[in-house]
């Protein structure tokens, strides 16, 4: 079964890592570490000895879409056959074992990966079975191992979480945006002459209707008010709205105040 | 269905944040949420208007032993509801909307949420039902928008993917590992003199065999032979079992001269 016609369009390909699943057994997890590869960047699939045989249809119907990783998965007897054209390999390996290899968390194996990938040299990651992990002798065909830092009380990870979790560390260590920031979409931040131009607005009416009529108080009653629009980025809009939340209810008040001098 | 007997143990709870699935549809998917929680961390579900009700035989099996966080869910008919005790409240959101609101990366998000904790405040995240994704009345409770960084040809992200990806950045988020260390176990890394006492006893044997003979390209070789071995550490341990190689292999050599001279 191929999916050629209906999968997902999952962007340029590049020379992306190949991830390497030893012994898988079900397919539906296949599928479902195809789909964590497509949400990260990562298009290269190599089976060594499935335990179901391939092509399982199952794993298409578990992709969502991720059809072409699946369309080009290639199936190995050996994994010394399945790394044989590859540079560099890593093994996620969630247990220490008694070995001399270096360790690395799965960031700063995103970032080795992508020096690698952009020597233009080929990586491979190794995943293994879900029962069991990967075998000492798979660990000896690795470079290096990584690591989750992850609950140490609670270890059984999921293989397409296992997965996602590289998935994602290869692609945001490409990535470059902020960690936080005011989506404002058609309007912008105000500048600090528009916010004090709000506040002056609200201050003349606040004295106007008597709210700061403590004069002792009224300065740090002032500070505090702008405290408060101070916190966050406000934008443009939002002081405009403001204005006329503050108009609005002045007027209200102004011909009240008519109404009952009447 | 409880599952106190058999469940995992999590390690400490704390003051970790909610984690509220919102009008969540599949008992599968609410049960992988708890597992990759119980990976990241994450002790708090509560569940907003589940489509089938609640509890769900399905979620615990499909949980790898995360009872405990099944066991103490809370449902609730209203988002209000679910957040009315919480101090700070996240939306994960994939796509972009006409509102004004703060956008976190995952990493981002996880190291505010850090913060928050770490000043004794709740802190919840949302996550959308699995089809549609959160509603803007949904999206206008929470302070701010988490939207991860993957793929944008592929955004189709599993449930307990995206409960994955923030489950381990918020455990990443205080974790100090070293992104690349050595494993030793019961040995350590060599220090320069171990190195330099090898390369000598390579060297001598070197030129006892011959293999050093071109007197003017010696240098050069021996430089070369250096560089392979200071590439990467290399252990107290492994030192010596070089020494051990390096001495059979000169034995045999110098028996089979005595033999071939005898």
């Amino acid at each position: 079964m191929t999916g050629r016609e209906s999968g997902a369009p999952l962007g340029p390909i590049g020379n992306s890592p190949v991830v390497i699943l030893v012994r898988p057994q079900l397919a539906d997890n296949i599928g479902a570490c195809a789909r964590a590869m497509a949400n990260g960047g990562l298009f290269h699939l190599r089976l060594v000895a499935p335990r179901d045989g391939w092509p399982q249809p199952k794993a298409w119907r578990n992709s969502s879409g991720a059809h072409r990783i699946l369309d080009e998965v290639t199936v190995h007897a050996t994994l010394a056959d399945a790394v044989a054209d590859l540079h560099r390999v890593f093994a996620t390996c969630p247990r220490p074992r008694h070995i001399i290899k270096p360790v690395l968390t799965a960031h700063g194996a995103a970032f080795e990966l992508r020096e690698i990938s952009n020597r233009g040299l080929r990586a491979g990651i190794l995943f293994g079975p879900e029962r069991a992990g990967l075998e000492n002798d798979d660990i000896a065909a690795a470079d290096a191992l990584v690591r989750y830092e992850l609950n140490p009380a609670f270890m059984s990870l999921n293989l397409a979480q296992a997965v996602m979790v590289m998935a994602y560390e290869w692609w945001t260590a490409a990535d470059a945006t902020p960690p936080r920031t005011l989506m404002t979409n058609e309007t912008r931040v105000a500048t600090k002459a528009e916010l004090d131009n709000f506040l002056t607005h609200l201050t003349d009416q606040l004295d106007e209707c008597g709210f700061l009529r403590n004069l002792p108080k009224r300065p740090g009653m002032v500070r505090n008010i702008r405290h408060f629009f101070q916190r966050g980025e406000v934008t443009e809009q939002e002081l405009r709205t403001l204005h006329g939340i503050i108009t609005e209810l002045a007027l209200g008040r102004r011909q009240l105040g008519r109404m009952e001098t009447e």
